[in-house]
């Protein structure tokens, strides 16, 4: 069973999470996690794995059982459990908490063969529109402050199984990164009165353009003025909203074309790199407006996309001072220019 | 020429380096780092890099001559340069810092096929005291708030040279993590009117030692209670002080075998890992007591070893929350029994 303990320093919380040490990789450095189809993600291989707990699926299609096109699952080495109380306990000193919450994991095609940036814009639709579900229905759990919707493609960014998905986690307590933006957000609302991240847009979009990769009536993307690892970008909804769940059908259609695009020219740009991505959004049970929260107003949710192409060290670490060798500036020039499709190779002409 | 830049939502610094891409295995996943020798950091390859900032070297050597057992050289992809004058400057609503500052590289020992854990205590000691000589050097120039002292080990650990070195970077802002550090011990102080890691090493020590790993008259090696990584140690003086510049030559000596120690075990319980380790220490600047003080009894200066085992993913990323597979009170037990000399392989019989 796993749990959560704080730092006594940093009053950062950590995940003591020991049957994840029964992850089929964990503790070696495999250079790739692809696995060969069918895989337990895999349509038509429902039966090995019949805990669907969500899945947008042809009408008349039964629960575990083809026809699906986005299914949701329990992540089979959870570091979070949905099971028991939450209780806190102090050991001397120091403080901790029971392993509760969830960890899901959303497949995001049933086609093995297929990223999701090779999906269609519908189909990215439908893996939005069930982030959303799973979020507002996670977020009536009294238990559950928070949940991080994440992606890990390729091996560098931590994936350990080759089929589309992603992955959610809710926890007991708002995470501290979180935590942080949201206290910078409000800092800047108390000293502007206006949002930052909507500061952002205009500023990027209106006065410079020189970090803008891609644009539509409903999204801009742009890599961030202190990015901190080369061709980091975030999507940003250009209509100020605290919360990712408010997306209604056509901004999840301007969202779904923003990542398909960006996705897309990631991979021709940088020849298909491991990445991150995860949506920031205002946690559940914090009052949006009041005498002591202006969240409403002051934070705006988006979506940041992180690269894993460097490696991370000592420096970092120990300062949390990132080091990016690549120019926000320079980053967004070749991705703009990027293609949405893969190079033609010129046949070779045989002797 | 490199800079700093806020991120204008967290307030956290960035530094973009553009001239780091020419570092030689810059986006590269290169399986290993070992170079052959003579290497340029190679007793007897002086005059290949005649920067030489400072020695321990044999009395009546010549700088830039054989004759040295610790050697401090600039870095030569610098992420930070030394000369020029500290400028801030607004650009719309973003704030940027020019990139002045410092970043050597210790280099630990002339003997290309020694490990620092390889070193006599004596040597290590001569590490230790050019650690402080160039912490001291560095604190007198008034454009730097802090040095970060930090080594890199292995390929995952971000090393690009496989001689033995540490590096240090001395930056015009106190690092994001020191700042917290220093705030969250603050807070504790404030409560308790005791410095929280004194807290920890009595706790540690006397009540439970469960997570003690070694153990001398003048340091503890501890698995925190809320390691972030597997295996993470931190190496705590008994005594209290915040600045690591008071160590005298006997709290060194009992340094140097508790470094030594903690490597030794490593490498022998995890096959050699990946791993890096940095100081923590108060910024130079800071009043030490006062009215708006009290870091000289809050705060603790400490060496953190993290090891490289497990690649960090998208939820750590985006929460800022760290998942641990391995208990600390495991990975005590482990480092705790785990040899200080290899394993004795048994000659296979010959058919």
């Amino acid at each position: 069973m796993s749990e959560l303990r704080r730092d006594p320093v940093m009053g950062r919380w950590v995940i003591i999470a020991p049957e994840r040490g029964l992850r089929p990789d964990q503790g070696q450095m495999a250079p790739s996690v692809r696995q060969s189809a069918p895989c337990v993600f895999c349509g038509g291989q429902e039966s090995r794995d019949p805990t669907e707990i969500a899945a947008v699926r042809a009408s008349g299609s039964a629960r575990n059982t083809p026809g699906w096109q986005v299914r949701v699952l329990p992540n089979k080495y959870p570091v979070l459990r949905i099971e028991g109380t939450l209780v806190r306990e102090g050991i001397g000193m120091f403080d901790m908490m029971s392993g509760v919450g969830a960890h899901e994991v959303i497949v995001e095609t049933p086609d093995h063969g297929k990223e999701l940036a090779d999906l269609s814009d519908g189909q990215i639709v439908d893996v939005l529109k069930t982030y959303r579900e799973r979020m507002q229905d996670l977020g009536g759990d009294d238990r559950f402050k928070y949940v991080l919707i994440f992606k890990n493609q390729g091996y560098q960014a931590g994936a350990t199984m080759s089929h589309a998905h992603s992955q959610l986690i809710a926890t007991p307590v708002t995470p501290k990164r979180v935590k942080e933006e949201l206290q910078g957000s409000q800092r800047y609302y108390d000293f502007k009165r206006r949002c930052v991240f909507c500061d952002i847009i205009k500023q990027e979009t209106r006065l410079t353009r020189e970090r803008v990769v891609f644009e539509n009536d409903i999204f801009v993307v742009v890599t961030p003025f202190a990015a901190r690892v080369p061709f980091e970008t975030w999507i940003l909804p250009k209509q100020h909203s605290c919360d990712f769940v408010s997306i209604d059908h056509v901004q999840m259609s301007g969202m779904a074309q923003a990542l398909k695009t960006i996705l897309l020219k990631l991979r021709h740009a940088l020849d298909d790199p491991p990445f991150n991505f995860l949506i920031h959004t205002a946690p559940f049970r914090r009052p949006r407006a009041g005498y002591w929260s202006t969240i409403q107003y002051d934070y705006h949710w988006h979506m940041e996309i992180i690269p894993r192409l460097t490696r991370p060290a000592g420096f970092e670490e120990g300062s949390g001072f990132y080091i990016n060798p690549v120019t926000p500036e320079e980053a967004a020039e070749l991705l703009a220019k990027a293609s949405l499709t893969p190079p033609v190779v010129e046949p070779a002409i045989a002797a």
